[in-house]
């Protein structure tokens, strides 16, 4: 099998990839970004690969371009495993109508997840008031409301909204999920629909976007949506930027519906120095970064390794991309 | 049954009482703290219940001394119900002593175990570099270490102590448990006892407190244990203050082992005004006030009413003390 590795990923699972029982030709790309076979400098139009891993490495090292000229272009390649966790840009799609199988990432969930549930308790507990009482020396015994005692509405029940399902429903809050099968979870208490995410919204204190942007989910956080949520309630955007109208957003925080938005995402990323958004009272913005976390590399060299001892056998790949995945 | 009870308490339940099968004649304190039966007032050495309901109201108004005078010398009392988790104040072992069953409250243990996995999070995710990167408009992607990749020791694996399990384990994180029995549990990779505790402090990141005052755990927090900790690792007591040597902590803090202690319990209290604690820069300390969660009084009223059905049909209370309870 010949596959189109960066350098960095080879060098942490090079000792793995000795056990995966064929023979492996790497086309790497170094840390000065050029790929290289059998030692050899080649131009990007001439890599052909059967496989390429498109590792955070490529990403964070801005080596997209040789894996994404073979990605679009390069004949028999037949699996990408990306390190995306959504299919929403363009060049997925066409990489896909090519016939090339892919595999999404579910790698960063846990840290997605992690983010989202952290963001939301450092907002909920009354912590300014407990730095206060220390600084005054003052033995006030303070009273917090329970997140057990709290309703999560989970937008986007695929990797990312179990995560954050099981770590809300580890606290004892009830959960909501929503996702096109309303097949039971252990993590969720009800499971329902997007059309009915309406009903839902006034009782739901925390409402979480975890779900792809496509066009049934582009904007559906919109005045209709922000009217509906709960007085004082939080929402959290770690999905895409395209689902939040960001006008009728700021028109909801006016109205303590939502009473705090938690945003790791925005219609126009990088946000703009001058966006209002910025320095809005009851918005907390993040780069993009909930995925951030210290496993998010280990756990996507280790769901490379299991996709490429399935795709070696013939089988079903974890997160496989199908039609309905755009 | 002739019950001893607080106006307050009583507001809450009185329509369930009415279905427990059984007449009922109550002892009612009330909110100027005297004791009423049918409707006459009596003096509290005259109060004779079969069973004290020592509901958290009759601390919160400062309303103990009919329901102390009666569990302490009250002939014909059976059994009483408290609020508190741990029996380490003497006076609860002079009432058992009496021969009077006793039953612990479970109420806290959720609001104890949020408080102490949300002080955790809000200083183990890099809240303040996000805060600085959004007043500075700073497109930053910020990295932070997952809860999911740390190692929690829970000291202390009853109520209390399994329910911060469930939450760490919610998260992904290894948990190690103490307690006497080391049967497993579902929420712990391991469980040891006391004995083995500075074997696992080595790898242990955030090491919680949340185990009785007795004469085996006096003092458990020494100058050893807090050299055993792992460099750069979180204390937090939820149990007592006696738990810990806070001279020791002082110097164990120095050496950043650990470095942090979030501190819910002191070996005085309220903490003097005067007591360095309180401006330690790596001490947290909140005034015994971890069980002050939103959802407390409503578990322990369903707590009483579940026993009272227990009592009344002569089975096993919930939370019974026994010998070893001291």
């Amino acid at each position: 099998l010949k596959l189109l590795i960066h350098q960095s990923a080879l060098r942490r699972v090079e000792e793995r990839l000795r056990h995966v029982g064929v023979p492996l030709d790497l086309i790497v790309v170094g840390d000065d970004g050029i790929a290289r076979e059998g030692g050899q400098e080649i131009a990007n139009t001439d890599i052909r690969p059967e496989a390429i891993w498109l590792s955070l490495d490529t990403w964070e090292k801005k080596h997209m371009g040789p894996f994404m000229t073979a990605a679009l272009s390069a004949p028999g390649l037949k699996w990408v495993q990306t390190f995306n966790a959504g299919m929403d840009s363009p060049i997925f799609k066409q990489i896909f109508d090519r016939g090339v199988r892919m595999s999404a990432s579910s790698a960063q969930a846990v840290a997605i997840a992690e983010f989202a549930m952290a963001h939301v308790i450092a907002e909920w507990h009354p912590f300014a008031t407990y730095r206060e009482a220390q600084r005054a020396h003052d033995w006030k015994r303070i009273r917090f409301d329970e997140i057990s005692q709290s309703h999560w509405l989970v937008i986007g029940y695929g990797n990312i909204g179990r995560e954050i399902a099981r770590r809300a429903h580890g606290f004892g809050a009830k959960v909501t999920g929503v996702r096109r099968s309303t097949a039971p979870d252990e993590f969720a208490e009800r499971m329902v629909t997007q059309a009915e995410v309406s009903a839902v919204l006034p009782s739901a204190d925390v409402v979480v976007l975890a779900c792809p942007l496509n066009e049934a989910t582009r904007d559906m956080a919109d005045a209709a949506f922000f009217g509906a949520m709960k007085p004082n309630s939080v929402l959290v955007n770690v999905g895409r930027g395209g689902l939040v109208d960001e006008t009728a957003l700021a028109a909801g925080l006016a109205a303590d519906k939502p009473r705090l938005a938690i945003l790791d995402v925005f219609r126009e990323e990088p946000l703009p120095a001058d966006n209002a958004l910025w320095d809005h009272p009851k918005i907390r913005v993040s780069a993009h970064a909930s995925s951030f976390g210290s496993g998010t590399i280990t756990r996507g060299d280790q769901l490379f390794l299991d996709n490429l001892a399935r795709y070696l056998k013939g089988g079903a790949l974890i997160n496989e991309v199908s039609a309905s995945s755009f």
